[in-house]
């Protein structure tokens, strides 16, 4: 149900040939009312796609009615005309929906430094607009693949008669500051944009900023959450705060597992840290260690790997004081040597390595891939 | 001819049994004077292995007659009984030797988390110093290959009469802060501790500071230069600094030249940044991103992942002032699309990636590798 599981919303997946194996490659999902109220989290990469500098423009407003995403081209790097593209965009679905284009939020995402097709484009967005339906979540979710091999969608329905749907794309460039994905969150709920922002930014720091498959940071990366007030609710703050967390922690958790070439989802929990922000780094510290990446891929529980990417952080710890456990078993004990390494199973998709800092009582979890040889094919086979 | 080029040095490598397959894997160096000045740079990671903790403070004197050097176990990460093994290392080097052990640096490298084997290492000191020659040099430089698949040396002569040479090893987790690598250095120019130091430092920052094969940081690094004054020659600074970064560089080209599994040496100019260090923030963003080093590997000028890898950094920049070149062609202009991706030749070993930042007149060079699968192959086999 994707997107459409919230009343008040339709939506559209078409091919519009944008993309030159003929598959879906151009979404629409129109907020029908009675709120249009939004919230949008953006790419923290200095580098910015026409459509991010476009919808951070229109997410200003508080009020989104329609979302245009495109798959097949990321419009990133394409100048002034790479931008006027975007704006016709907008004006297109305006036109068609009969709405204003400053409450038309673009999306895209592919290669970068090419300019779209709008003579295949503009025309996807009219079929779209035909095939608007409120089952239309699915096909919209499809639309915005790229290398992905599924696609993904998420929903939660409160007690209290509100629902909140999301759909994502992102299977690779997946890091901090936001993955390579876009998302669209969806909810009947009453809220105004003010509660939204809120929502999305908490959920966005605690899900998707702590998933990091490969470093690589988006120049795309958009996060819109969409709400139509159709449920005639207004939430409790909290439940409403939570039920977005969790959709937006459904759909992170769905990008790594599907993340380019990998064949381990890695959680790593830091705990006994000194602070949340030293917790990140040490995380992100050894999410981003491809010595480890390839340890893992390889089901060798190389813990010395994980010292040594701890060590280049600044956050505070003894080195003699750091406990490792890879799942579960503590191969390493006061920085040395642990536990039998060769206790460790790792035979499973999902591995967790845990860093206890020995250093307070914050924590954080951060998501990543093992690095295989099947992501380096897929990443220099051909252009993406 | 390596570190036995200079005039009042000797050196050996031996087979100790430390490696499982009877390579040789035990190298020693002596200083026969009349000097034994010297200075030595250091891994920054934060978690040192033991016989870094030992030959920092050994340093510290200003004075080494002999350096240990093993291969086939990194003695990193292995708690109290791993320095007591540096120490007695030590201790067996200056009874042999017949100097003191606090003269006496040591540095190993191989596996972390692992005991050296103390009942073949001793022995094999005894063996080294038996053997002792001042054409040991290339032995020395074979002894401390671990994935290596040449040994490294260099050699440079100054018409005033003195000479530096120098040994290195080190094929993977190249990065900023020094290198996965052990490095001696010899000269018979006749200089104090202080000015080995200060040509030391000027040299590594300039040189394998700014080669980062994989962005992974070692506990083991070490950077020595040892002084005999046996060509009785006190070195003009300037040509003496030079000599020492010219020995530095030539090796640190090596090492990228080295690195595992690498098909491509990626040389990577900032130009026209507003300072030095926003010129080595970009360089080091750009060297990376690994979804970059993938399509350098497929020969592919994928630009766009060079302004996205420049887009997560805090650099003077406006993204659409940026110019990129690959191997000479202009790809990008001002951030978008420039001259004809399919002109670039990338054939070749060695690519060239020129980012103009257009802020001001810095520059600095960050050299890599791209990532393959033979990368992913090496590092997940087997534990290394």
């Amino acid at each position: 149900m994707s997107v459409t599981a919230p009343k008040g919303f339709t939506a559209a997946g078409v091919a519009a040939g944008i993309k030159a194996n003929g598959n879906p490659d151009l979404a629409l999902v129109v907020n029908t009312g009675p709120r249009r109220a939004a919230a949008g989290v953006f790419t923290s990469n200095r580098v910015k796609a026409a459509p991010v500098l476009w919808s951070e423009q229109v997410l200003k407003g508080g009020a989104v009615t329609a979302v245009v995403l495109n798959s097949g081209g990321a419009n990133a790097c394409t100048g002034p005309k790479g931008f006027q593209d975007t704006h016709a965009t907008a004006e297109k679905a305006a036109e068609v929906l009969g709405h204003s284009a400053g409450e038309v939020a673009v999306a895209s995402t592919g290669l970068i430094g090419v300019l779209l097709p709008m003579d295949k484009l503009l025309p996807g967005v009219e079929a779209a607009a035909a095939e608007l339906s409120e089952h239309g979540g699915e096909k919209a979710a499809i639309a915005i693949k790229t290398t992905d091999t599924v696609h993904k969608t998420a929903v939660v329905t409160s007690p209290a008669g509100w629902t909140v749907g999301g759909m994502a794309k992102g299977a690779g460039m997946l890091a901090p500051g936001l993955a390579t994905m876009l998302v669209v969150l969806t909810t009947d709920a009453d809220a105004d944009a003010g509660t939204l922002d809120k929502a999305l930014r908490d959920a966005t720091r605690q899900t998707f900023d702590r998933i990091d498959s490969d470093g690589c940071m988006s120049t795309n990366d958009t996060v819109l959450l969409l709400a139509s007030g159709a449920s005639g609710t207004v939430p409790e703050y909290g439940e409403f705060a939570d039920a977005v967390r969790a959709v937006c922690d459904d759909l992170a958790r769905q990008l790594i597992g599907d993340a380019e070439g990998a064949s381990k989802d890695i959680r790593i929990e830091v705990v006994h840290a000194a602070s949340e922000d030293d917790a990140l780094e040490v995380g992100r510290s050894i999410a981003r260690n491809n010595l480890l990446k390839c340890a893992l891929h390889g089901e060798d529980p190389n813990w010395g790997r994980v010292l040594s990417a701890i060590g280049t952080t600044s956050a505070v710890f003894e080195p003699d004081a750091i406990d490792v456990a890879i799942n579960g078993v503590w191969v390493c004990r006061g920085g040395s040597v642990g536990e039998d390494r060769d206790l460790v199973d790792m035979r499973y998709r999902e591995i967790t390595i845990t860093a206890d800092l020995a250093a307070g009582e914050a924590s954080a979890v951060i998501w990543t891939n093992d690095l295989t040889a099947d992501y380096v094919h897929e990443n220099s086979a051909y252009s993406s």
